[in-house]
């Protein structure tokens, strides 16, 4: 019963065998391996963009520090929520990439709100010199808290982005199981909703560690490549990375292993909400804030089960307090770990 | 017959195993797999020091310059050869990593001479606050022209930083090609003589895509622990990382392949001068740095040889003008295709 | 009128004349001159600190940042308020010469309170080595709406850094305002209540530009020498900073001008006071933020008195909306042309 | 008998008036003053560049550090003298300023030739994404050791530059001395010769502490300008700044306080010439590098001359070991200086 994360499960059997198939003989480093070049064209193809710029790099901080270090200055600021990765979870990578850009946290939650991001943007503006530039606003799909913009709300958020001329970066750490949740194409999900920049997350959906970015403009490719060898990101055996990819997006196992980790998720869902479980936030895709009592969790905690006490501490005495979970599926958990989880919430 | 690198060459199959297996269940992220516990454990052991801080991380270039950031503040100088991987091929990721420090590239060539060392410390030394403070020295074994410092020669190199009172990174890329070709212990090549940090590499010796930093004074294990991650380059699904280091080290593993490494180039070498080519450096590990006539070259071109040509260009009227090839032996080419090789080199 | 910022004045006469005898002759350049020496004593004789480290910098932002930089690692946050002058009005620069680090917004406003200052650094600390690690705190005395920490709420302050072992920086740009309005010693407004390293400024108080860096830890004074060189702050003809500051400091003109100011600040808030203007903030050095009519504004626009609108704009149609004015004193302002001001005030 | 530098003698007269007058009233902050929008005019006619972007920094690295900046990715390496003011005197301010670029120093000594230059360009040009990529020519003129490029010279370097398509900057700490001695226009010797950004110094030549820095790409003003202000460079009280810039360029103070250093420098060299000095190099401006016996060094220090030994040690046996010297002479320098130096160097 591991609920913790998506990124403690295995890699998907299909995307080992391509990294043990690629395993042969020599291949040109450095992402000049042949099976980049089909990676390349499938991901362009997934995205009807058939110019965009496709790399890979090992990690999402990568995919996102370097996708921001190509779109903003040193003496900009990026728009974000205040729970972004980017803002919480990265160690200052997004500063360190862009050389001591500043995050602006839009007010308001974990859902970005048109409205909030435009009075961030507007307060920025009255400092001229003196105040960080306005740059470029990132966007986490799925939210941290587990939300899917649809693509309305994506567009809404993009185009207060573009009032104003600012290019928009979306983190897709979990990109598939929010296409499967908006049931609509990749390109609809980006740059026809106004993206120009995408870090498109394989390793929490069933990779070992890669992530593409694509980024629309193809332009920025070259540079895109410099800040990833000088951040120390190109691989020279790349043909494991494009391994990866490869075996992720064949037959759309990518799609697949997004909508089996977001099944799951509704399934645990269904079983808490029916056991009287109270939801933080509107489980969309693979993750689940709820609260239940603390003698719940003791017992799930007794019979093995592992995942974040997001309020509240186990210890405690009053065995009827509310203590809230964070429970994320993977598309390895089984329907069965889910049904011995739900037999224990007893409330 | 693959000699341009040994970057570009399979993983072992033991690595790979490794790999695979480790592909079971949950693991948690971030480096606190068990799998990493013993890595570590086997690491301090090699390396002969109980309390050693271990990290891997998947690129070279990233341990380097990860290693270096640790002990070289921003307003400092890193000596280093005039052809070392750090300046030549990294892309500014050192002076990235450490905020801006310059490298002092200490005349001579390939390999380091002590009194060189010595006289690019010293010139650093009347500037005060204008020129950069003097920061570690960095020393490539085996270096870049498949040379390798003997204990002696590398204890010469660190004396002249002790008397500075300036720490010393071992570029280790090829780290256990060197240890065989000396036939000494970890220990003795490095903190026995001097080192205070080593990237221990993996990656060109049989791995996927990994390497070690071994800090000697585990003071330093927190800030590698901080760098790393807020340099992207701490990986979630940690585990793969680990198990490639696991399988390498598994039976001592990284000492074969190198030894047959080097066993392979010996025997190249030997081919080659038997047909009179013409060293440019002593080959003393996998790498060769050789010269015979430009129709040599042209008939292993036709045969499918690939390898770098190192001086001239295949292009040109006179057949018998010498061209200089790198040649690089990994652990996987097979003595066939060096015959092959060899059989060519009619001249 | 001019009561847009303290920045905008002239500098006192006595610091002119020490600045233009100052320039007789040669001077050992780089801070070595004769005058640094002096001015050194006097801070260190103001400061009650005879070891201290002071150097002087041309511009606050970079007294503030080359101050934050000594004390902050580039994967560590620093605590200030959301209307920090190092947050909003250097353009980036503390994250530039942090190698960017990171600035945590302590909620609550202008003034930080202790129990939010200690959720914020409290907030910091579960994320392990994903989130930023825990940095200085920056506190600004005089804060940016005008107010004065007491020494007891500084040392409430300081005290709560001190639990976490976090170091403190004191933005003094309006150092001498405060310490008037306290009646204390520089020693009790720094260092004995907790302060680490102060910007003690010159420029808004009768300076042409300069500021002093104090460090209590004398351990710090070659990083920060090291520090300002190589973000290009070091003058070759330091003399003339050196002479302003000696000019500022000789008989406690710094003092006097403070006080000048700070008395100018209350009459005009007195004025305000009587005609009905609501106070934003309390004044309580020589800034105030207050409302009065927009009829009132425009009159005092079309009179040429100069000062930001702070809330609101000069055109709209209801001539009776409030609108908030910043008005700051400066050591120059005459009493005449605060009448003179006060006499619009018609409401 | 000061020749240690032009950065420890006196600003000139008219400079200082121009400062005190300055001082009266108010005046818009951070470069809105009405003195800069004088200058500004004043430089853009000088250089017959009427769109060219101007700004001031109070100190040379300031200067050059910024103009590199706005011409150089941080994965760019900045082609420059070995001993260029920029690589040996800066404590890695270009570095920290162009966010960890390199400096490649072109090989031959202080004056780069145009072979030298292109080797070291092309040598740049094999290693696509592993090596840095090729960004500015920085010149320095005067050069470190006192020699004047001839516009010539200045076109077959920038020409070198322009085949690889690299802005070039000039390094002008000495830039009115070059002028003088090559009696040519500003335009002359900066964009009509193919420079992009000039470095133009005035501490040296007669000022307090300012330098304009001349961007002849007008879009890149706002960019600098906010590099400016993110190097903590941009003044408040910005007026003093502007006012010594006014009052170095009134009625060609510039020229005439140039004209004169360098008009001593040939008095001090012809005389030392005549008494057997022997010259390190030419001197074609205000330095001179000349070596003459230990003995008359000693007479000189015990006589009260100061200036660097640059070659040997004033200790030592041998009295007539030729020892070398540095004597910079700046404007103030008086004819009587000179001759009583000289009246001590009886070899």
């Amino acid at each position: 019963m591991f609920f913790a994360s998506d990124n403690a499960g295995p890699a998907h059997p299909q995307v080992m065998r391509h990294v043990t198939a690629a395993n042969e003989g020599y291949a040109l480093p450095y992402g000049n391996d042949p099976i980049m070049d089909g990676v390349r064209e499938t991901i362009r193809h997934i995205f009807e963009a058939p110019e965009a710029a496709v790399h890979l790099a090992a990690t999402g901080t990568a995919a996102n520090a370097l996708a921001l270090a190509c779109y903003c200055q040193p003496f900009e600021t990026v728009f974000c929520s205040p729970v972004a990765h980017i803002h919480e979870d990265e160690c200052n990578a997004p500063e360190f990439y862009t050389a001591g850009a500043k995050l602006t946290l839009v007010p308001g939650g974990d859902r970005m709100l048109p409205e909030d991001l435009r009075r961030s943007i507007t307060a920025e503006e009255s400092r001229g010199v003196h105040g960080p530039q306005r740059g470029p606003v990132s966007i986490t799909q799925v939210t941290e808290r587990g939300g899917v913009y649809s693509l309305q709300e994506l567009q809404a958020l993009t185009g207060v982005a573009r009032e104003h001329g600012l290019p928009v970066h979306l983190d897709g750490a979990r990109f598939a199981n929010a296409l499967v949740a908006l049931g609509c194409s990749a390109a609809e999900m980006t740059w026809k909703s106004g993206v120009d920049v995408v870090s498109f997350g394989g390793t929490k959906n069933g990779c070992l560690g890669v992530e593409a970015v694509v980024l629309f403009d193809p332009a920025k490719a070259w540079e895109f490549e410099l800040r990833r060898k000088r951040g120390a990101h190109l691989f020279s055996k790349h043909r494991y990375l494009s391994a990866q990819m490869a075996g992720y997006l064949e037959d759309g196992l990518w799609l697949e292993t997004a909508a089996l980790a977001n099944e799951h998720c509704r399934r645990l869902a269904t079983g808490l909400r029916e056991r009287g479980a109270q939801f933080l936030h509107e489980p969309e895709a693979n993750m689940i804030f709820a609260a239940f009592p603390r003698r719940v969790h003791q017992a799930l905690h007794d019979a093995g089960a592992m995942y974040y006490i997001w309020e509240g501490t186990l210890e405690g005495d009053d065995p009827d307090e509310m203590l809230a979970a964070r429970l994320v599926c993977d598309w390895s958990v089984s329907s069965d770990q889910i049904d011995t989880f739900l037999s224990h919430l007893d409330m």
